[in-house]
């Protein structure tokens, strides 16, 4: 992996969330609750501390944020929502590669301020009440993903199963991806992590048929010829399919 | 789905979990507080209400339960504990076989007590704090299935990936199969249903490559012949192979 200052990417010190141009106050209270998380731990941490360094009142904590673990993950609620009206839109396309576009909306948001999210890492494997709050985050992402792919699938008599099959694999490798990108500290690039995680999916269930041997896509070189028959079918239709396929070859 | 009695596996208004040798207190306390959740509701009824009803001291309570939530999936630890063991003796068989049996170790804990398991279900869907906790449980399922796969494809160089998908994939699929039988109040084979799910999913991993397409098994007559090759190799090798797979029919 490379460091990502060399693809300036990353600025000196960043210590907060992705900045923006949202409400300056929630963003004072996310900056304030990351430097005492850091440095007193997320458990004794009390929302009191938080608005107080952030020199606001307590009822604009709540304001922003339902509880102490929300401001732990700011982006998601966002994220969510971006991810709901881009499959919205996407109505066309390989209903499987629609999903693995819509994962990299998260992906893109945790790339986005590297620093925050690698922080945000530890702190979550530390402490279990933000374990908990982020496995109901992730299981939201997956239920809409599900949710999208059980209306493509629609007709199908197993659709609904290979809608929350499908969901599940592509929440797990992406989650494979970016986990490999926090570990090595954010560092390199999270977006080709994840997406060499999905090819696993998208090859295991792809067009193509590919057998998921690899963790790539075969090379064209190694184009590869796939022929399911039912054993009963005379050799001479298996050998005419074949040379059809092939273009007489 | 035909009447569980009829299958001669339900006994009349079972209302705790399934009876066991286990001490007695700590099933006297399931009961008690399953019947005041069912009346008064999870978030309504106390810990003191639970030890008043079983007629035991509050100390009792907790020696068995760390939380009210735990009292709810009183059969979790005990399973999980039996997927370990069982994985840790399983060091041979096709892996992706391993973990779907591990899995029915799931099924048939709430297949022992059907009536049970459905009182559990409708209350977890209405109460957040349990579909928080069961989360958590279906988390640790997933990653000690995870865990094992990892063991097994140690030295292939996607192995954890694939490892994270296909129990992603196994858990999605058991999940499915298990909800059809419980929304359906619990009649009929949850074995049946469970397995059809995972069905779904060894055959988009299995041995024999067929397509995911299908969520049953190819009947004997249907039996497929499945040939891979690269492009680029020439027809008679084809030939000579599939012929060769049909034993010169």
């Amino acid at each position: 992996m490379t460091d990502v200052r060399d693809e300036g990417k990353a600025t000196a010190a960043v210590s907060g969330p992705e900045p923006s141009d949202k409400a300056p106050m929630r963003e004072a209270l996310i900056e304030a609750a990351f430097q005492l998380f850091l440095v007193h731990g997320f458990e004794r941490t009390t929302v009191d501390d938080i608005v107080a360094r952030a020199g606001v009142g307590r009822r604009s904590f709540f304001r922003y944020f339902p509880s102490k673990e929300d401001v732990v993950f700011p982006e998601h609620e966002r994220c969510l929502a971006e991810m709901s009206a881009f499959l919205t839109t996407s109505t066309a396309g390989e209903p499987l590669d629609v999903v693995c576009d819509a994962a990299r909306l998260v992906t893109r948001m945790y790339a986005a301020n590297p620093e925050f999210s690698v922080q945000r890492y530890r702190l979550t494997r530390e402490v279990p009440s933000l374990r908990g709050y982020e496995l109901s985050v992730v299981h939201r992402y997956e239920r809409t993903l599900a949710h999208y792919l059980r209306q493509r699938y629609a007709g199908d008599h197993v659709g609904a199963l290979r809608a929350e099959v499908q969901a599940a694999a592509v929440v797990a490798a992406h989650n494979n991806g970016l986990r490999t990108w926090l570990r090595g500290g954010g560092q390199g690039d999270a977006a080709k992590a994840v997406d060499q995680s999905l090819t696993f999916v998208r090859q295991t269930w792809g067009s193509l048929g590919e057998s998921a041997e690899s963790g790539t896509a075969p090379a064209p070189e190694d184009d590869v010829i796939v022929m399911v028959a039912p054993r009963s079918v005379p050799m001479w239709r298996v050998v005419q399919k074949i040379e059809k396929t092939l273009g007489g070859d």
